[in-house]
Parts: structure tokens; sequence; C-alpha cells
């Protein structure tokens, strides 16, 4: 794995915990953890147990004990690590977004499309893995909801409402690509599109960044470190709205903020269609709203389905029904799906090119953004 | 009273009950109301309370011993009667949307302005006069939750869902000027703007219809009656997303739908700030979600707050703590402050200049839906 | 009606409004007000419509131009009031509960009896009157949630919370009878009773008073005023907890209290059946839950029904859906059925009779808690 | 660890995943798994990751490196493993209830207690270490809701609501002890306890079975395989209903079902004071309702606090705010509290005296249902 930040442990947990509730064909092993700081990252394989270290990431893809290259790093390093690995013939587990500009995307998913048709590469959009969305997914497919026509994706979050929050790697346009957007509003594309089975092919949208300066962190690398009293340029976007249109005729909104005062983590997920509506937020995970307007007049109302019962995805491997998945879990169940797709020598999803489509819309929006907020196509 | 329609029910409960609740400056006479269809008249005004009928407008205008003339008939009769009434010196309320074009709310704004200072003229977005919107707006203008960033305002029906609703009035460009955008749109923007304090001053949005056809209603007028199998084109839209800037920075999102499956009238509004946010749910009407960033950091979150304290707004004159109103009540609310402004000679709000500055970003909307999206300006 | 506090104003507005929203086979006339206070008499009834005041009640027995007597006094003056009613041939709709002695209550009953058969009394249990109890009645009525076994009734207030709240008549046992447990907990049994179609058969429960001494009120008869500095002794309990059994084999867990910090009228029953559950809660009185076992496993849980479709209990006379009622809705709903029952000169529910019931229930808490809990037969 | 059935699963995981979240002072190593099905317990050990496997559990105390036994099978079997390990000089971690009977417990309790200063023995209340509930012990701890009045504990499920739900050791007396009572009754009582620091002194309280016949298992042992059709008596209740007085004041309401329809794992608990309160439900685990009465008049409200933030209870270990917890995480907080008190040679919470308090709660109501709900001391 290379990268040990946040997404480091969350990554090392589904490793980790996978095998201990799903019979996988192969048990994942933890070898070798790759960070630029030595004792960094051996302390961070200390901690979530793996075997060795390295500084260099190149390391790792030249060892031929290595199967699975899992990049959990920043965005702007994603496409030189992954295309390496996947010329070397590892499968690849890339981190979301899939890249920080449209160029490094596309390299990356011809590159998989290259390395043939064993060698797989996924990007790691967790939330579809969620059983409350993929159970959304299978009642959409199902036609539960009918015709889809309305799509309101909100990811809410509100880290940056404080203006003394430090100026990170995720605040500067070089090391992030953008702000609100790519990090958060990459999510509500991939989810929308996962759950309506359906491609957003125009936008319009703004973006906005409502604080410009915020405190410096100590270290030069501007990476890590503590905040001091000197103050630097956001240069990304701390909000991003803007309306899509889906090549199945629905329509939909979509917000990204980390401005959303007293929203710690709510992806809301709306979807309305013609025969009923699902509801998700991702402050209460386990729960899933749905609406079916073929029942009777005087019942129909959302019902609050707890996803926790074993015909629901993912949940045979847990516990008594009713009790509860947190965030990690979705982390556990990727790395199910993609022990299990890779040992069946299948594409696991969403590939290098979905995440490159998502990086399509995001794009768009950018350049919507750029142009008092034109329609734009996104395919 | 001029119409009698759902909104002629309400009004009237609105004027009939406010001087039972409030002790007013002067008890309104419910003396005339006027229909075209002299019996559906007869049998409205006996149902509500009404002295006399009649069924042209102008015998109201013409009256003596008529000081107030309330308008609850479609928008597109709007001016005609206010601008005659304003003209007679009677004091005007007239339903939202102040108009159905630009043209005719200026020409209203105007008359009003004309009418001098003794003759007052309001438009009836009694959605301001719900107590925790009201509330709302108290908390936000006195600093609770800090410089104002972020505004939804999405109001979601899904009448307009079953694809065998008729085709009634509200559905016709010519009778309802536009459709979701202009019927509940309107609410969602002048509530953003009478919460906030601030002015939508830019927008950029889209207009849709899902469903183009729809049962022609039995009378030729199209106005009421009884569906019939042929079918007739909805020229209105159903669906209006657009995003807004205000004039003191925040940033909104706003959705105006009937085709919001499951949700019945789901009028929220969520503001976000530099040091709090609130939240608001028609749905539920009677709460407020309120979040206080200086509260200690471990009791930090969204605080339900039942607005039924006789300490908010228009509560002590009902129950006790804990004891619900309904929808109606706002319009008892607003018989109430039109009252005791017009007696105290003060201007009652939201006035015309109001309704007309509503009605320009609604038709900034408009514009910019016509024009690929783009930035349009509204002041 | 004699009596003019808060409760005389929700009865006077249930009077004046249902005859504007329902078809009534006769218009109810607001004839006479009677209070003991000629000054407050007289402002309540101007203020509230009433045609005439008198300070004696027995005036209004006395008249021949009056057919119903609607009594809203505190508890202890029932019996005499509504048994001289129904002796001269008056209907009688009195306030719950129904009287503050077991005795009391059977002697209104049997004059109820005795009035024979076009002469009709009903007691006011107006939370049976709202949409969703009683479509909850519809449903356990209709099998939807199958055989009823369990039952949790919380009625939960806060307004005693404060060891400053006045000693007000209704802490006072010689004018209230019980304390949380007479007026909360007669609810609680009436709702519990009404919705399930089963009847408490036996009891077991304990009284509680948290707080001993309270504020005098100013005025000697300690019936209204200001507070002042002296205190004087609660005499009546602040929470009742009993468990009840049902005489069709369902078991209930019952809490009455003024204590419950936080909770401002929060009413909620649950009920479960063997194939389905019902939730309620009077601070979100326009929703009821449902839960339904015979749905799809994956697709199970409660379902929040809004209350407002047309085909609802009472529903069809109001808003379009999703237009929310308030508190005094119940009080309409009262009037509308009180005055149709005894037009057809059908038996207004709920009766003297059921009225008895519930009294006998709740001295059985009284006399269980006065024996150490034991359980204690209420029929 | 003895035993291997759901318990199992989740103790493995708190073994494995506290030293990878949290830094403790000795990192536990899974050695061995005793479970009496040879095959059973192999692949069990083989899924869960620990290294040897012993059909019975002597062998476990017999062995010199190990040093702590964890005991997860049914609560028949409790007292004979706990006090040999106790005896044999090993640390015990035993899941609850402590035992079947009160006789039982004690016996767990004097052994704990004769096992000395350096040998300690914990029984396994984890709802005491969601982080919610952690923090509302701090809330009461810190005065935040004053002097407490008021508890209501309902711990709903519904597993046994269909008729076919097989005969399980849970419903047989001789391996359960008790039905509901026992199993969810016991978490009510402790987390009721823990939260408020009172102690239950007496309780009234019946017992009731719903169904009391269902289908037999295959095995001739009862307690494990698949239901046949041949039906057996269930000899434990399904529901238990109680309320208790609390020696610092405080009265409670409990409730322990497993028949209530569509309450998965809804194990509810409210509690109000003087000057607040508090409200969790299980279902919602990562929430904390507090209610503050010293907040202005016109903000006061539940603040459904999302407890996620670095500092709240075992929090600073996981993810950013906003991100939640599952079930298991109280399991991964057990093992790290155990493994730091024990390190640390302090006595790790709850303690077999802790309880066996709480089994004494238990026989009590047991008394008292079999009594005729009489009021019964349980200390």
């Amino acid at each position: 794995m290379i990268g040990h930040g946040f997404m480091g442990a969350a990554h090392s947990q589904g490793w980790r915990v996978a095998p201990r509730f799903y019979d996988l064909p192969a048990r994942p092993e933890m070898t070798l953890l790759v960070g630029r700081n030595a004792q960094g990252v051996e302390a961070a394989a200390r901690k979530w147990g793996w075997e060795e270290t390295a500084t260099d990431w190149r390391e790792a893809i030249a060892r031929d004990d290595i199967d699975v290259v899992d990049i959990v790093t920043p965005g702007g390093s994603h496409a030189e690590i992954a295309i390496a690995a996947l010329e070397a013939g590892k499968h690849v587990l890339c981190e979301k977004p899939l890249a920080n500009t449209l160029e490094e995307a596309e390299a990356m998913a011809e590159a998989a499309e290259r390395a043939g048709t064993n060698v797989f590469a996924m990007v790691g959009f967790t939330y579809r893995r969620v059983p409350a969305t993929a159970f959304a997914r299978d009642l959409v497919q199902s036609g539960a909801i009918g015709e889809v026509r309305q799509v309101r994706a909100n990811y809410l979050q509100d880290w940056l409402v404080d203006p003394d929050a430090p100026l990170t790697w995720r605040l500067q346009k070089d090391h992030a690509g953008s702000g609100a957007l790519g990090d958060l509003g990459a999510h509500a594309v991939d989810l929308a599109q996962f759950v309506t089975g359906q491609r957003v092919i125009g936008v319009s949208g703004i973006l906005n960044t409502f604080v410009h300066e915020r405190p410096l962190l100590g270290e030069a690398s501007g990476l890590a470190g503590t905040a001091v009293s000197e103050r630097g340029s956001v240069t990304v976007d701390d909000l991003a709205l803007f309306s899509g249109r889906f090549d199945g005729g629905a329509v939909g909104s979509f917000e990204a903020t980390r401005m959303s005062t007293g929203r710690k983590n709510a992806f809301r997920l709306e979807v309305a269609g013609s025969t009923g509506a699902i509801s998700f937020d991702l402050e209460n995970l386990n729960s899933l709203g749905f609406y079916d307007t073929t029942a009777p007049d005087t019942r129909q109302g959302f019902t609050n389905i707890m996803v926790t019962e074993p015909a629901h995805p993912y949940m045979s491997a847990w516990w008594p029904t009713g009790h509860a998945l947190g965030y990690e879990h979705g982390f556990v169940h990727q790395a199910k799906d993609f022990v299990e797709a890779v040992m069946e020598q299948r594409q696991p999803e969403p590939s290098f090119a979905d995440g490159l489509q998502v990086q399509k819309v995001l794009d768009g929006v950018e350049r919507s953004a750029a142009a008092d907020s034109v329609w734009t196509k996104t395919i």
C-alpha cells in the first residue's frame, strides 16, 4: 500500500478484516507499506500490521511477491504510481478521485485498458459499498421506483467553517486538483450514477471559495504538521453547486461543500422515480428511505428500512438484524469485492474507465463555472 | 375577497380566526365574496361566512363600505384587480406570486407606490408567518449564525408524479405564468431572502417538464371540473433548479418541483453561517433546527427547537407549550399582521415592491434557462 | 359553555370552525358563556364570540333556547353540572377526565343512562380525533397489525420540572383529583383502548411526587392569579407509571408525567401486533408510523405516513395533501362528531360510560400504588 | 476464548482490532479457541484468526501461556468456567448476564473477590462502551442535567414475533435462565445505572410469554441446528415490564422485549433531570440527544449530538468527525479498556460485583412478577 494517511488506516482495516467475515478465494497479505517519511511509515506499519516498509513506491512495483498495489496518496501522484504498477502487471486499487487532472485520469484509464484481461484496476468509491446504497441500486434496478426522474446529491461537511482550519494539501490546487468538488463532488457524481444506472451528460455549475486565506502548516512541504500564524492562499473551492442531466432523462441537483455548518458527513442522496423514491443520508448509514406509490393511498410514506437484514447486500456476514455497521465497513466490503473479482478474473467495479467518466463530469463543472455557468456537455 | 378556490378557504379562515386569538385594533368584517360562477360563490360564502356575494369584482371596488380587497384568483388576473382597487383607495392583500409577468408585477408595484402613504398593498407570502421561519429570521438577525454563507431552499411536492393528474389552470402558461417555478419557487426565493435578510442578485437555472400531456378537465374553460379522456399540453415547468448569489455574499441552491415522489409539501430551508446554521421543513412546521458553533465542542449538534414557546413569534396567543399549529395558522397570522399594519398606518410586509423583486428573480431563472443556463443578473 | 380557561378557548374554536369546513346537519350557535368571574367571562365571550354571559351555570340549564351544555371547568365540578344538564334534557359534552372521583363518575354515567335515548352525553377525549390516531384505529381494526400484543403509552410533559412553577388548581387534590395520572394518564388509557379496541382489566402502578412545595398563587381561591413567595403543598402526583393487561391479551406500559424534561407534549403511543406495528407521537401529530411484517423482508421498516390524504379520517374537509393540521383541529373534529351524532340521534363516542371505565382504570392505579404496587383488577 | 457463537465473532473482532487503533500497553494474542464441537471450533478459529483450538475449556485453564480467559458461552456455564479460571489466576472477561441464577452470580463475585488484587474479572456490558452512552454518563456526572429524576430504559427487539422462530437455547430456562429479562433487561438495568450513577433498590414487574410453543431444532441438544416440525415449550419470558426506584431518588420504567414488532435492536435510554435530559437509541448509536434547560427559553430543544468528535469518549482513535462507528466497536473498546486496566493493575469495570448487583435486580423482578407485582427490594 502506498500512502499512510487517514485513507491508509481505512484501507488497512479493510484488508485485515475482510477475510475474518467473508470466505474469500484468497487471503490478502499485508506485505509492504510505503511512505516518504521513514519514521512515519514504520510507525504506521507497526500499528496497522504491515510486515515491511519502504520510502519509495517503486520498491513495491519491483517486488515479485506483491500482486496488488493499493494507492492512498493525494491525487497528484495517482497517475504515475498506478500506471507503473499496471505496466508491471500488478492489480491496482486507487483511491478516488482517480486523478487531479483529466489528462492524468485519461492516461490511467488507458493504462488499465492496455494492461490486458488479467490485470485489473479499480477506483475506490467506497460509498457504493454501504449496504444501504447498494440496496438502493438494487431497488432502482428492480424497477421499484419506476423511471428515474429527479436526483438530489448533496455531500455536506463543515470542517472549513472555522477560518482557522489549516491550509492542508487538500486546499492546494497543485496537490488536490480541486476542493470540495473533487473530494466530495466525485462521490456525489459516482454514487448518483451508480444508484440510478444513468450517466451525467451535461452540467451547469458554480464554484465558490468563502475563506481565501488560512494558517500555513509548520513544514515547508505544506502537507503535514502544525498550523503557524502565517497564512497562505486557499487555491481550491470550498463549495460546488451544479445541476446535471443524465443520459436516461433524469435531472439532478448536486452540491459539494465543506462549509455547511453543522453537517459533519452528510452525504444525502435522494432519487425520485415515476413510481417511487429513495432517500439516503450517510450520517445515518444503516437506514434507507423508500417510498412506493403502488402501496394503498392511505399507507404511503417513506419507509425507514434498517438495511441490516441478512438478505441485504453484504449483510449476511455480519451481525444479527438491527446491529449497525460503521464507516469503515465500506472498506471491508471493498477489499472483499476486489479480491473476489480479481481471483475470478472479473473486472472489479468501478473501473478506471468509470473513474475517468466521473472526472469528465467534474471537469465539465469546472469549465461551466469558468464560463458563466453555461451548459457544458460532459460526454 | 375576490376568488374562492383553495386559497379562498385559507384566507377566510385567517380573517375569521385572527380576532379570536389576537387583540386587533379593528375586527375584520367578511362582507363580500366575489366569484364568476354565481352558484359557486354563493355556496362558498355560505360555508365560509361571507355576508354577500357578487360575480364581478368591480362591485367590490365600487362599494364604499369595503376597505380591504383580498385577491385570491389565479395570477393572471391579479394586476387588473389590484391596480383598480388601489386606485379606488382600497388596501390590497394579493396572493403570491404577485403576477404572471414581470410587466404586470411592475405595474402593480407602481400602483402601490402611487396609492400614497395611507393606502397599503401586501403580497401573501404566508410562509414568512410560520412561527419557526419567523424565529429563524430573528435568529439570523440577532447574529446567532454569524455571516450567512450557504442557503438551500427546496420546495418539493409530488402531485404531478401521476401522469393522469389533470391539466388544471396551474399547468397552463396563460393562466399560471409558470409552473413549479412561479408557484413553489416564488416561496423559496421569498423565504430565503426573508430569513437571510439578503437579496438574490444573479441566477443560473434549468426548467424541465417531465410529463407533457395530461387529461383535460371537463369544462371548456379548463379551470375546473372533472378530468376527461382527452389530453392537452402542459405548457409550464414541473421542475425548476437554480443556483443564486445574494447581495450579502451568500450562495444558494434552489429547487421547486411537483415531481418529487413522496414529498407532499416539503418546503425545506437550510441556512449555514459562519457560526451557526438553521434547518426547517414545512412537513414538520412546528420545529426549527439550530446549530451553534459557539457551544462546547462535545455538545454541538442541531437542536430541535419546538417553536411553541410563548416567547416565539406569534405563539403567545395560542396554546400551551408543545401544542402544534397547522398550515392555516399562517393565514391567521397574515390577517393579524395586515390589520395591525394598516390600522397603524405602517406598510405591511412583504410589499408589492418585495413581490416584484421576487418576480425579477423568477424572471431571471426563466431567462437563464432559455439561454443555456448562463449566469443572469436579477437586479 | 361552562368555564373559560385554556379548554374554553379550544372548545370555542371547535364550535366556531367546524361548520366552516364540514357540512353539518345543524350549525352550532355560541349562545352563552358561563364563568364565576363576571369581568373575566365577559372578556372571554367578547374575544371568542359568545353572544351572552352568565356567572351561574344554572342559568344555562334553565334556558330553553340552549340545547347543548359544554363543560370545561376543573374536574371537581363536572358531576354536579353534567347531571343537572342531563336531567334538564340538555345534551352534554364534558371535558376529561370525567370526574375527580369514581363515585362522581359513576353518578354521571348513571345520569347519562337515565337521560334516555334522545339526550346524549360525551366526554372530551379529543386525541381520538387526531387524524393519525383515528387512522391508527382503522389500521388495527382492519387487521393490519394482526393480533395486538404490546402497547406503550407515554404522555410526557415537562412543565413541572421548574420547582418555581406555581401551585395551580391542577396540583391540588381537591380540585384536580389527581395529577399527571388523571390529566395525562386518562388520555393514555383512553387512546390505548380506542386504538387497540381492548380494555384494561388490571394494573400495577406507582405514583410519585418529585417537588412537594410550590409557590402559591396570589388569589386566595388558589385557582388563578400571580405566584407569590409563599409556598404550598403539592397534593397530587407529578409522575405515574403503570403496567396493564387488556381483555384481548395485550400487555401495556403506561407513563404519565409532568417531569419529563424537554418533552413538551410528547404523547407517544406504540402498538405492536403479530403482523405489524404502529407508532405515534403528538409532538409530530400529522404523521403515523406503520410497520408491516407482510412486506418483503428487505423492504420492511416503519413507514412514516403523512396522515393528510383526503382518504384519511377527517382530512377531506381540509387542505391539499401534505398541509399540516394542529392541536386545535381535534376540537373542530369533536364538534363535528358531536353535532352529527346528536342530530342523527346516535350516541356520540366516547360516552360517559367510556369515561367511567377510564376512571376505573385510574382508580385501580391509585389503589395499586397505595398497596405496594400489587396487581389490581379494574373491571 | 471459550465459546464461538455470535458473541465469539464479536469478541474476536474486539481483540483483533483494538491494538490497531489504540496504543495498548500489551498486544492481545489470540491463542486458543475452545468449543465442544471440534469441527465447529476449528472452522471458527481459522476464520477469526485464533492459533489453536480445544474442545474442553479446562485446557485453557491449565495452560501457562494463557493469561486471559474470555467466556462467551450461554449463561449456565459461566460460573463453573469463570471460577476455575480465577482460581487458576487468569484474568476473566465474562459475557453478560453474569450467570443464570443469583447463586451462581454470587459464587462468581466471591471468586473474583478471593482472586486477590492482581487477578481481575470483568463482565461484558459492552453498551457502556458506545461513545454516546459513555458521553451520556460524562454529561450526567458533570451535572449537565442536574439531579436525575426519571429514567426510561426500553430494550426492544422483534425476533420472536414470528411464531415459527425456532426454540433456541435462549428460549429454554435451563440454558438461558430467563428470556428477554436476562438478555435484554440486564443491559437495560446496567446501562441505566451506569449513566445515572444510581442503583436500583426496588422493583415491581410483570413477565409475559406471548408464544408458548416453537419449532424444535434438529439436534437433540437443542442448542443449534435446523428447525424441525415438532414443537417444544418456551420456558422463558418474551416480555418483561418493570418499574424501579433508584438509591438517588430517581424513578425508572424498564422494558425488555423480543416481541416489539419492527424494533430490531432499539435499546432506548431516556434520562430526565432537574436541569436537562438525555436521549439515546441504539438503532442510531452515533447520536445522543441532549436537552439543556439553562439555554435561553426560545433556543431550548433536544440537541442531536453526533458523538464523533475527537473529544468524545473513545473517538480520538477513529475517523474524522462525522464518520460513524458500528455495533462491534463496543467490543473493540471493551478489549482496550480491559487490557489497559489489567496492565495497570486496576479493576476493570463493570466488575463481577457489578454484574451480581444487576442479577439481584433481575431476580427482584422475577420475584415481584411471581407475587402479583408486589414491590420488591433489590438491595
